[in-house]
């Protein structure tokens, strides 16, 4: 899997957070380390999980030292285990020092939200319900953590409020039901997106379905009624479970048959995969 | 206490986080309520945790809509219980709907940072021994995420790299010593600035004390070794424990008597803390 | 009809616009205006046609001076004529003439945009066909002009790239057919999107069909192969015929019954409708 | 003719557009074509006119991929006849398909400017009349379209606010005067600026050479007025001559003589000239 | 005197200082001050000099706070003398201490700057010899420096390499000649613009004034050299002296009778205009 | 020495400060010298002094001419001597003559600062007393001009109001006493800072050693004051002078044996060192 997000658009992220990190200058290493000389330096793994975000950690690199190499010996979707050298990058001994820190933090967090979806959608293997993640993402990070998502084997709810229409309580209560609420979205939106209804009750899914809503969002229901809405739905819509899923509930929901789960946690609450950087030796 | 981050420094990264959540409009808000409608909704909160980052919170609507009013009836530092209601806001009914997950996904990393760090200086009450959080930020977060370590009771370590010392093993191994690192790194830097070594042997906390560090951070110690560590050191530095501290351990480490261990999960592995924005009313 | 761009997202266009016509300093008027004398001048329409964008011709001179008021005689959407008064600045006099020609752009483009728009959908009535506008948008003015579109009467195709899937004929040679391009972009994409597919011809129409596609683009059919492929889709897929469409041509498209035509002309070479501002008086 | 506009100046504004219709990822050719296929496509001319912007075009392309190569065989200036090749590109094939529209766009907005600035300025050949542009310009595009301007054969009036004098009717009525409004003027500006003033009748013709004009703009006159004021000012000044100049009113024109005569449609209403990528052939 | 620079064209510059001086807070003022007190500062001058830059001072703490509130008691272009009150500020107490040296760090420049062109222009008084800034500024400092030196009562030269025309010894050498310079010059610009050309001989001014010279810069020419060179050109031309102007030579410049002379040091070599902020006292 | 500062750090200045002197081209060297044309010029010194920036002038040549080449014959930290050759720049002809002021303006700045501290530097020799800066930098420019103040062989003081902890009199005013105001500055801040309080008698001093601060500044006081200040701190904290310190008071204060002298003209009031570009030769 090569990387799907161009350097335009997360360029201007990388080099804000190395600005984060670096507001003047590195006062530990350009006092201890002379400019010029080249360096190595190993990537190591320190916990077994799901790679993702090697090319951001690579590109990092890149943006200080336009010759900087590395070896990649493990790449994004591969299963990787704690002590397992992942790369070896090559650069000016300053920049391996100075970029470090930075790197490490978007690797460690892509692949841990990465692992997570790993975990979770290797539960649902033999069904039919996909895992999908939502827009409860770090602020500035949504490109790298849905890309993790999609590593990981998870799929990508819409991107933004711009590229998808979702119906929620609120815009329900706003506009004065469901019927009115689908009919508004319908007239307003560009024809190429589908239309998307959270519901909490059987009436309302009866409402969507008559409404013409595409893909119906079960929202925090319980198991029976959660099964009796999808068999209610059929094909007539797409479905979407939703409401603080976790693992132990995976089980239930998947028998359920529901099309697809949606878990904010993916991207808001995954633990990072650690990785440190070790054996720097100077080259030259 | 009071938000202590500068509007000119969050701004753009707030900014910055709504384009990313609105590319081009809200197509689902902007359908179904018209604009020019005034319309309050509640901030709930669905978890028991410390609060923090609701200035954040309340700034994202601000941007959106300078009319916009804030009732806050919980700060930075309270603890809050699932189901209190933190706070009402007031403004145009499309800009509730549409900033509200910006200013949600702050809100829930910051307090969920916070509650994490509550916990654990919790348990380390009663000692000499106080928390710290690390540079493993989530990029472009980190003026949110030391905010939230503070409101949650704990301290900052350096901001960047720019503003703090501290030399570590591949800093060691370049410069072919730690009395040398010390010495370069002392000749280098601004007199402000104190000077952190890290160390990984009782060897090196004497090579590190003969050099005359500031700061001496005892990185992943056996118990013992660090006791003796600190008993060697005395008055003559600080002590820093690191290096994958849990929960589990902080019994023992305050027991040990350093002066200061620090948590890179405070800031990379919190689980947020769960709100939601309900019972949106238009009022005109 | 109310502006439903954000000013986060139109704000930072309307001020580089502004320092693209003042790189230091209105050098004219700055010798000839006293700052701080409060004028008023009226906005007059010199040519018939729809107005589109006075909400963003008044957001430029409240850029300049956030006590700019604007008496607004005629909103988005009406139709003008030539003379008329559309509204009436007051500002202070050296904003209402630094900003005169940087809003009077914004307006005069977009009013000419929605002009245009509304005499092709004006054609369109009574039949099923809607019009569409296309990608072919003037770089950094998509927002604006999409937008027109809409004032217009016109509907928008999807914002970029990053929002709607269309199948184009370099990605069916890149694919190796309709049926595996079809099948590619369903795996990766989220099950948000629609996917639309380019055909030429009646054999591809079939494919396209085949394959699932949601929406199929009649690119560049004659009239009696257009008929044909309507006919054959039925139902099965939404329509849309494309390819330098013009206004001499619209009479047939309509009747054969396609469901959507799009016209890049609508914003890449739509003339302006002309303004102008007038009877500047100094008010204090 | 060479692009006269720097990287630094343009890069800015291209990466824009391309953020601007790549929000997150190119999401159909993301899923169809893989990264790392090196591709060719060919750039097509598809009306009769002038080239202008091809640098531009290929400008974008290095930005995706600092890789990619152009063999460009037509350059700016030259008369292009549809179905020509102008150019092939070789690149990443994701990158020929995701930077095309962007490309074009450019492209085609400036070969469209160049080729109705020829055509007017070849119906003024054999005349002293020169022709000039306007600052009614698209935002955000001016310095392509002042180029693209030049490329066609006019002439570049002021580039903005900052760079040169021009007293207009409401500067007039401001000052209370042309006498008044050039002393102030000239006391005002730099040494190294022409002082143009607007006149509308005879009368403030003779004012503005009494009060020294360099320049004076003959607004709005009917033949019969512009040709006793060409007269009246002789070698004391340069006329200019301005308002909804069209192609029909040239031939009086360029017989009375006036020194320039100023278009806005070059600018605001040129229709584009349309191009397009056709024949992608995966190289590798 | 009024601030001739527009808040869209300098607050960019002033944030990004303001960013620059607090990289993440005020770490002494936030430890100390509490939040929400409002307070009162006065600004002290102390040096006698001319004062420049007041309303950029101001608009410092205004994008801090947009409370502040500012009593103002000299104004851009007075006389000021050591130890005079020059305003007084109010606002959030915070605001006061933590924007103070970005705010002087403009102030104590702009009127450095202006205190030393009022010595030099006053040296120039009684003739008819004009003071000329150059572009030798501060980088991202020329529009307060040059409006610095107008308030001084210089006047500016051009303002960078886009708005002014000047042909320098090594474009003459790339061109083959001054003549055939102006003839290019004159080809390629803009009507608008006058075009100076750099002599350092008699006869590099004859051949200027051959080829049309609008300005004739005599540059590093000794007394007689110039004298002759001013008498040649006579109404020709303007003359402009260049080359380390000192205060020294003024007296012999000004009986020459060239035009102007233009003097770098007045950007780049004065000395700052001392002030501080005192008496802070706490209001509320 | 090489340059400590990242190109990721200074290429937005940088890059905005060629945007200042060129904001949409250079229109004389666009108009007499073709693009294309490889040249060669050298950068002559015309005063004596050190050389500081030479790293930052060579990147505004890079960033315009990614192929620009620079023979250095001098660096940074060496005396140069007026007349010699500094350097060989090798870039398109067009370049280097609209990047030759934005280059030079650093440099003469820089290496006036470098030059400045030099001297006061060279006084101090023999004594233990070092020189420091402040942060009465020119906005926008303190990344250069704290590294030339390094050249020169001064050491820095804190680089901004984020990454040191200085007690001044206002805060005291604020916090109701030394005592108090350090006990804050400890509670608040990182551990990793020291704490330096500004005091302007013996008593101060006093309740500045009490307090704990690290370093001691004595501001505005006289030889005698100082040396008692100095007498009674003895190695219980650093001290350092301060307040309008001069050339002329350098020999006493050395004697006095304060640890640092700080010094706001190193960066406010340096006159720049002259260079200038010459013997443009086209080489192809």
């Amino acid at each position: 899997m090569t990387l799907s997000i161009e350097a335009f658009n997360i360029d201007p992220l990388l080099l804000q957070a190395l600005q984060e990190d670096i507001s003047s200058e590195d006062v530990t290493t350009n006092a201890i380390v002379e400019k010029g000389k080249l360096a190595a330096v190993d990537l190591i793994c320190k916990e077994d999980g799901v790679l993702a975000g090697i090319d951001v950690f690579a590109r990092v690199f890149h943006l200080m030292d336009d010759k900087a190499e590395l070896q990649i010996y493990f790449f994004d979707g591969d299963k990787i285990i704690s002590g397992q050298k992942i790369a070896t990058i090559t650069a000016d001994s300053r920049v391996l020092l100075t970029a470090e820190r930075t790197a490490l933090n978007y690797l460690q967090r892509m692949s841990g939200i990465a692992s997570l979806t790993r975990q979770l959608t290797t539960m649902l293997e033999g069904s039919q319900t996909k895992l999908l993640d939502t827009r409860k993402t770090t602020p500035n990070m949504r490109i790298f953590e849905k890309y993790a998502v999609k590593v990981g084997g998870g799929e990508n709810h819409r991107y933004n409020l711009s590229d998808g229409v979702m119906i929620k309580d609120n815009h329900i209560n706003a506009a004065g039901g469901i019927t009115q609420a689908v009919r508004r979205a319908r007239a307003y939106n560009s024809f190429v997106r589908k239309i998307e209804v959270e519901t909490e009750t059987l009436e309302m899914v009866d409402e969507a379905l008559a409404a013409g809503a595409d893909i119906i969002m079960l929202d925090n229901m319980d198991d029976e009624t959660m099964a009796a809405a999808v068999k209610k739905i059929g094909n007539r819509a797409l479905t979407e479970c939703s409401g603080n899923v976790t693992a132990d509930r995976l089980e239930a929901i998947k028998k359920i048959g529901v099309n697809y789960v949606s878990c904010g946690a993916l991207t808001h609450s995954a633990k990072i995969l650690d990785f440190s950087m070790k054996n720097l030796r100077i080259l030259s």
